[in-house]
């Protein structure tokens, strides 16, 4: 049997169309947008609307929306609140629909926007994400949001912790030198994640704005089984009770 | 006093303008361009004249000179040779100008042009490298050309060894993911790098060529002690005597 292809983007800049032969793709921003994506899920949002721009987010804004939009970590003046995932409380999102975009997440979500799936990965739902990629017979492209085009630390070792995983499982191979590294990294990363994420530049940038209290929280796993899937530019999460 | 700043760039695809803050710029590209190069001037070369294009390297031997070219691995019709290492004898380059156009090693040549310092860094070069950089009191920017725009492991690790050596003389600092990354990429495979390198797509693509006869030397430390730094468009070696 042939094996499912994976591969690795570090960063929007390294993507290439041809990365998609008909993969699912899985989106990675941990520091903050896929980790509060998952939570928000976790939390009972209904479901996310990702958009690429300031002004798509205010327009919904003005139509009514509940509106999560940051820039560089800073909630924008007319949203309700930014991309921590401490703000995707219970009572803030269950039920609701949260038009959501953020400096790096969101604009990704476009680029891959031509794949026939996009899911949203995280630490948060790792075993389950990778539970329900293998049930997928796919090739799977593992992409990176990074930090303003260039590679990041924290993506990375995510990837590497899905793809160190996937490859576990015999079922997929790869000839991709960055789901290599990331593998690697990822094993030299996973013994003490939060010690060897301090030399990341996001570590420091979050600290010096005084938004990492929920750092910890993002690169813990298995907090919640949600598998937040994009149709038709919105994300829902998977009833997974229908896929046993 | 200030550190100077280390960074690392992956991939042309990754490069930014802002990264050329008045640093050197070392471009790496192992298998085969920046090895080559090392050889060529290791080999007694007067100089190499990079160019991007296939058309300026034929109009560069319709004009007399000797010229090396290769795309994806294979010597184009014109010219005198490929990029093999082992092309760069003694006797075919010694006190001549060489032409030399590369899949991706000349073309991030380009691309950095504007930088006040362009040199060409290696294995074979690393201890000499490492030396004359600290000497410098600047900014170290380390572009890797990676392949067609993508991450590669084989240069990364050759930054890496680069990276952790600047840094261990407590001269530079820090706040570049990439260049934590290619250290710990480094660290791991110093004590093998064949063996690391195996699962490396290029290593694979040579294999399938029969280009890799010259792998085991890209990947070996010190072979020789030129720099070669690119001045007015044409790269010749630094005299080392001259600087003691």
């Amino acid at each position: 049997m042939e094996k499912r292809k994976l591969e690795t983007c570090f960063s929007p800049a390294l993507f290439e169309p041809e990365l998609l032969h008909d993969p699912i793709v899985v989106i990675i921003d941990i520091l903050r947008a896929s980790s509060s994506i998952c939570t928000a899920f976790a939390n009972g949002a209904a479901r996310i609307i990702p958009v690429g721009t300031v002004g798509e987010a205010r327009a919904h804004k003005e139509n009514g929306f509940m509106v999560a939009a940051e820039r560089d970590g800073y909630v924008l003046d007319f949203a309700d609140f930014g991309n921590s995932p401490y703000n995707f409380t219970k009572e803030m999102v269950e039920g609701r629909t949260i038009v959501y975009s953020t400096t790096n997440g969101t604009g990704i979500i476009k680029l891959a926007s031509s794949a026939s799936c996009i899911v949203i990965g995280s630490f948060l739902n790792l075993s389950s994400l990778v539970k329900w990629l293998t049930a997928k017979d796919k090739n799977v492209l593992i992409f990176c949001a990074g930090w303003k085009n260039r590679f990041n630390l924290e993506d990375t070792i995510c990837a590497g912790a899905i793809a160190e995983r996937l490859m576990s499982t015999s079922l997929y191979s790869t000839i991709c030198d960055s789901t290599h590294a990331a593998i690697d990294l990822w094993l030299l990363a996973r013994n003490d994640v939060m010690g060897y994420i301090e030399k990341a530049a996001q570590r420091s940038r979050l600290r010096e704005k005084g938004l990492d209290d929920c750092l910890e929280f993002c690169l813990s796993c298995d907090f919640t089984d949600v598998i937040p899937v994009l149709r038709n530019g919105v994300l829902e999460t998977v009833d997974l009770s229908d896929q046993a």
